[in-house]
């Protein structure tokens, strides 16, 4: 059991959508159960149509009931303080009408004024709702207001410029929440306690000591529903520019001055700004045709419903990029994303330096590769660190063992990454969010990809994207993939 | 299966002896079920009565049918290559008679002239066998001809350096191998290849990353029937000396030239050259009183049967040694070692320096210690890396894990130490065996003790020693050693 936070108002836009009922509910749903949410709290779901709060609690019941991670009484708990609000068409008065409700709730059952507002809804109603909740005056209160924008943020540079500008307008930065739910990942995390608690790790992450850093973000699925989203986004704004992108900042930052939100904002920004302009040869554009993944036949992109005859929208990314500063000068850093790719993983690969004398291949041992430390993300949340050993008897050989830890192994419970980051909403700690200058840094690195986009390779469903792509990945990479 | 060495006559003075049953007839039939030992070689058991080769292959049955170990043909197959001849007084007739025997087995087998002698036999007998084995004409042959001598190779510097001139007036150091049987483990000949086929290892093992490192060899068992024996030598003759010397040697040597014996001696010897002399206030001796070990109550040194009522032998010893090298000064080695320990644990921790900034213990993280890791020889041959990772969830707390490599979790077949020893005897590889150089320069390191020794603290069984000793090992070592 933890502390609970200040009790407070929850409100989530998109309240009777999918991320609500799939992540937010049961997020929050945890956060009681482990005694974070202070019991005053109260949770309002938005929606367009008008509903009763009953309505809203039997939707709010079902979704819980549905993982069955709970037991009855503590969903009939959380169900108990959710409330329902009608948004309509979001017009002034349908914010003020949220304004007085939250007011009417916060007196009925004490709560201080403490308001979270969490932006769960499609891109192009973000301005329209930061602006109503600034001109209803939601934007402050006594207490604490908090903005939790859900990605999208922004399609481009001068959107996401344009979005930070309208925020601002109403919010400070340190009241607004940028959600990359990659960032929530206990693994994620982990990398820089990794990294920082363990001297023998941040003494070797460098060039001196490290050959190459591959990030894989790897889908199994097709574009499936989403491709009146995704034909107008790609694989490049969907996961390279938010998730990879995050994923090469903490592998790639200095060691900051503390482990706080500014100090670590400070150095992921700084990564971004120290990537080299992209070479135009360093990247490959995929968009998959029909193959088979998992050992079913699937379809190829364009034969997906909803895309248009002709789409060149990416499916896939190759990349190598490399971070011009002290510590990573020539260390090239391969990012590469896809959906209908062979295996559902997201993972860090460090590949260090193989040692200068190799006195194992004399021998005969053909096998003398560079050790190797795996982040996985998902699906088993973990490290492994891939070394060489001798196998035993003769004849002498070398053979690739993983030291591995998994933390279902050593843990009865990881957090999903939703309940994390509610939880470091509740408690007013920005470290796992992305502030306005890396969203912006980060849309810079891309921009002239986005302005010149490569032309786009078929791959195969269920192969590692177009063959061009294979000299943007660590070449030994499948021999140690099948570890973990 | 391996290719077989070349044919051999195999010659065990000490045939009908404890360690002849329990691992050299074992190690050889291991051998031969793996195919290493060519069908013509043949196994000479010798002993001072005079018994049949038939009576003698009872007794090698017998031995090699107790650890179930062995299919019955293989037994058989064994027993069928296996001769005995008596050596009575050891006179120069029976040496002659010796010989006739090996000659006369290589004619009617036709096993060309190579020929391996297998010195298993109480130290006082030593001098005389080789001598005699000398003047019979047996220290060489149009073949090979390979001595194999075991422990312990004298009792100081002076009987170690008489010993080696007598050997060496018969036979060339390239003939001579002697035995350290921890040498054979599968984890002492990791140690070298973990630390170079691995640039990450090899670039840590150094003062600038590691900040101490404690070799442990303990026992449980108190000195049980060896009291003749043990009371006159103490653990640092029987443990200290040779094994634990051996193992830092392993983990403190240069990078060698290459990976062969040669090389590998030349940089052992210059580690015993560059251990520093020990201090007095460095060293503890202890002697275990009654205490309970595994639950069981067990009696005091002094009690033994067979030990003199004012013994001063020491059952333990704690040291701190410095290597005065460019690549460890500063750096405290601790060995340890005793019998009537709370476990049966022979291991080599490595401690590698905290970090430079301990970030996390200002957010309150008091675990926040170095990395370890551990390599163990017994109970369970592996590698244990001891990180620190975020524990899921809040509040932020660094938890302690282990990257664990076991190699009975990974391969079927571990080889026993004898049996990768005698392998190596008939490969003539000499790389897992102490040179005479080496003991040497292991003696002279701990004559000063010899000379004058610490005065023996006593301690109760089942404790880590003298607490005195306290201070000559890594502290935190508890929260690790119940890892692996």
């Amino acid at each position: 059991m933890t502390t609970p936070s200040e009790a407070s108002i929850f409100v989530i836009f998109g309240g009777t959508g999918d991320l609500s009922k799939r992540k937010l509910l049961p997020a929050l749903c945890h956060l009681a159960v482990r005694g974070h949410l202070d019991e005053r709290s109260r949770i309002i779901g938005l929606g367009r149509a008008s509903q009763s709060d009953e309505s809203f609690r039997e939707l709010a019941h079902e979704a819980l009931a549905r993982g069955s991670a709970f037991e009855p009484h503590q969903i009939d708990e959380l169900t108990s303080r959710v409330h329902y609000q009608p948004i309509g068409e979001g017009k002034s008065s349908d914010f003020h009408a949220l304004r007085r409700r939250i007011e009417s709730l916060s007196g009925t059952h004490g709560v201080p004024p403490n308001r979270a507002f969490y932006l769960s809804l499609p891109p192009e109603t973000f301005p329209g709702t930061v602006a109503g909740l600034g001109e209803a005056g939601l934007n402050e209160s006594a207490g604490w207001t908090r903005l939790v924008v859900e990605k999208p943020f922004g399609q481009d540079l001068a959107s996401a410029q344009k979005l930070n500008l309208l925020i601002h307008r109403y919010f400070s930065e340190k009241q607004v929440y940028r959600i990359d739910h990659y960032l929530g990942k206990e693994t994620v995390q982990n990398l820089l306690v990794f990294r920082l608690a363990n001297g023998l790790i941040e003494s070797a992450w460098n060039r001196e000591r490290i050959d190459s850093v591959q990030i894989t973000v790897a889908e199994q699925l097709g574009v499936g529903s989403r491709a009146g989203y995704y034909d107008g986004s790609g694989a490049l704004r969907d996961m390279v520019q938010n998730h990879l992108s995050q994923l090469l900042t903490l592998v790639a930052m200095e060691v900051p001055a503390s482990f706080d939100a500014e100090a670590i904002h400070f150095e992921k920004r700084k990564v971004l700004r120290s990537v080299a302009p992209i070479a135009h040869d360093h990247v490959v554009y995929g968009q998959y045709v029909a193959g088979a993944v998992g050992g079913e036949s699937v379809c190829g992109y364009l034969d997906e419903k909803g895309v248009p005859e002709h789409s060149k929208t990416e499916t896939f990314v190759a990349l190598k990029l490399f971070v011009d500063s002290w510590r990573w000068q020539g260390v090239p850093f391969y990012l590469r994303t896809g959906k209908r790719l062979p295996k559902q993983m997201t993972q860090i690969a460090v590949r260090f330096r193989e040692a200068p004398v190799s006195f194992f291949r004399r021998l005969g041992c053909e096998e003398d590769t560079a050790d190797v430390l795996l982040i996985t993300l998902q699906p088993d949340e973990g490290f492994s660190f891939y070394f060489d050993i001798k196998g035993p008897g003769e004849p002498f050989r070398l053979h690739r063992i993983p030291l591995r830890f998994r933390y279902s192994d050593q843990f009865a419970m990881v957090p999903e990454a939703y309940q994390t980051l509610i939880h470091d909403v509740l408690d007013g700690d920005q470290t796992l969010f992305v502030n306005s200058e890396e969203v912006e840094e980060s849309w810079r690195v891309f921009m002239p990809l986005l302005d010149h986009p490569p032309p786009v390779k078929p791959y195969r469903a269920g192969s590692w994207g177009p063959p061009e792509a294979d000299s943007f990945a660590i070449a030994e990479t499948e021999l140690w993939q099948q570890g973990m």
